[in-house]
């Protein structure tokens, strides 16, 4: 759900993309995702692209054809990055784990040390199982063999702490239509002082010219030279909508969303449901929710939908009619809401043949 | 300029990217595209990036390393054209020209005998120098050895004929803040249907994923499996644009940039100044005007803002200094904003000096 004071920013006239009123907008937009994204240390930037652009950027400036590419793979965007790392050439390795797992603190360190990469790429919050990765061990292993680290941020970045520094990441990018309560559009990032050295010092050209981050950010922020004509608009939308969040705190927005989380999960079972990913490894805003036995999960989402209003996702690929995937974020994570979702939640399993 | 109706449609509630609805708006336009860029056999669809990520979406779909790329090289974007070529490792041949001349039909045809490429470029409309190019030669030598043909149409989608199916275009991608008056954030492709069946063979992969047009056709027209989260918002925008140039007509559009182009042309030579682009090679909606000698550009272009609010842009590269780059276009290419344009301009140039 995006805040009506972001769609009336996506409205105001455009101004060109060079006009100094762009960059200031610009310059705010990248002191607010340094608070989010829990940095004082790295920088952050916005690409002109979707949450995939940012994680097709992320492997484009920081792979070279045949360097080794270790992808922690327990769900659909690692398979997603482990393709685009492909597609640079890199030597994909991966660790791979059923739909929903995670990697424990000494397993993913004996990975990377035994595969000396010279990037380690994980998902933070993966949106297809609802498993929460930790990334400190990752990150302190990937730096141990001189790795860098990318963390896909996408479904928590705006909605939870990242912690970009103290987790030790180097690299992060995510979108703007989750976490951020904005509409899709653009992909902030986040580099580290390593990340940005190496990039300094990277004397290849990256294969995408569009996703060229020195000369993206050369544009944005340091000389303002023409790279892109950046979509003005979506600026706007996204500027308002950090503005919201930081208006609220980041530290209430996580708070309201934990809280939401832990009475959605209480509700859950209360039904005699149980959730797909065991406690303490869940991403607080998306759930996912183990399709009892003999109930056709597709006819509960249609039910739900005609009866309340309410769109919830299935799984899909392994997870496919095993789990709902329910998003409770941004604006909609509210008490009330919740106690409307799991009444008109029980109400069409219950239509459909469910007994708790 | 943007159409109101554009702004308001912005600012309406996101629906999902795999909603029927967002569906059935990308199927409008299309439609509509294929009005605008003079098409019933070849296909349009539209790439979640700026006009600059159609181009890199261009080549990194119609080149593979070792291919040879030709180049009719006569302004910036050409330029930017080959450094993509480069990053996907083809072999860039460019025939070469001053910014702002255009290619004779026997010398790009004799061009693309001789170095029988897989790829040819050019640019439709040079938005650097004012130059309009005319394809039919250059499509119809390109055919004879084989090669498929990419226009740029960055300026020229919208404000004038593109005729893609008569001239012989394979591949042609624009951006939306031009002739389309809509904000910028996406790029409106086309593909003949030798282009499709280029495609549909290509057994490699793109060197990019989030610019794979068979994934993204795919995604949007085709079975509408995800690949990516389109910038829905962005979409809203482009469908009210066409909407409102389709109720003007398009032919009433042409023939409105065209008149306004004339009456410009005509004021520019009457104050005793001249065009940098020979008549008939003229772009309508981007007039390049010799700066007169002794005349600084910068002040002119800034009193020009300071005393009318109106603001034209300056040469760059080779140009810089030596031109005044003067769009009317959209919603401002009426007589009235005409008059007031050339009245000013010429108020401008006088308090800097300029004696016609």
């Amino acid at each position: 759900m995006v805040h009506p004071r972001v769609y009336e920013a996506l409205s105001q006239p455009v101004v060109g993309h060079l006009d100094p009123y762009f960059f200031a907008i610009m310059s705010e937009i990248e002191e607010s995702l340094k608070l989010i994204y829990g940095t004082t240390e790295g920088i952050t930037m916005v690409i002109s692209g979707t949450g995939s652009a940012g994680m097709e950027a992320s492997l484009a400036n920081f792979l070279e054809p045949g360097r080794k590419f270790a992808v922690l793979a327990n769900g659909y965007f690692c398979d997603r990055i482990s393709e685009m790392g492909r597609r640079q050439e890199a030597q994909v390795v991966r660790f791979e784990k059923p739909w929903g797992a995670t990697f424990e603190d000494q397993e993913a360190a004996e990975f990377i040390r035994r595969e000396k990469p010279s990037l380690v790429a994980y998902v933070h919050a993966e949106t297809s199982t609802g498993a929460l990765q930790r990334g400190d061990r990752i990150c302190a292993a990937a730096h141990e063999v001189g790795a860098l680290v990318v963390a896909d941020c996408v479904t928590s970045l705006g909605a939870m702490p990242v912690n970009a520094d103290q987790t030790g990441i180097d690299i992060a990018y995510s979108c703007t239509q989750k976490g951020l309560s904005c509409p899709p559009g653009l992909s902030p990032m986040f580099l580290s002082p390593k990340a940005v050295a190496w990039l300094n010092q990277r004397t290849s050209s990256p294969r995408s010219w569009y996703l060229d981050l020195k000369l993206i950010r050369d544009y944005t922020t340091t000389s303002h030279r023409y790279h892109h004509t950046a979509p003005i608009s979506m600026f706007y939308g996204l500027h308002q909508a950090l503005a919201v969040i930081l208006e609220e705190g980041p530290k209430s927005r996580w708070n309201r969303h934990l809280h939401c989380h832990q009475a959605f999960v209480d509700g859950i079972e209360a039904m005699g449901l149980a959730m797909h990913v065991p406690e303490g490894h869940r991403i607080p805003t998306l759930n996912t929710v183990v399709v009892p036995s003999g109930i056709d999960d597709a006819k509960v989402r249609a039910r739900l939908l005609a009866q309340a209003g309410i769109e919830i996702s299935g799984g899909f690929g392994p997870l496919a009619g095993k789990v709902f995937r329910v998003g409770v974020m941004g604006p909609l994570a509210t008490e009330a809401n919740l106690e409307f979702l799991l009444r008109e939640f029980h109400r069409a399993l219950a239509a459909e043949g469910y007994k708790s």
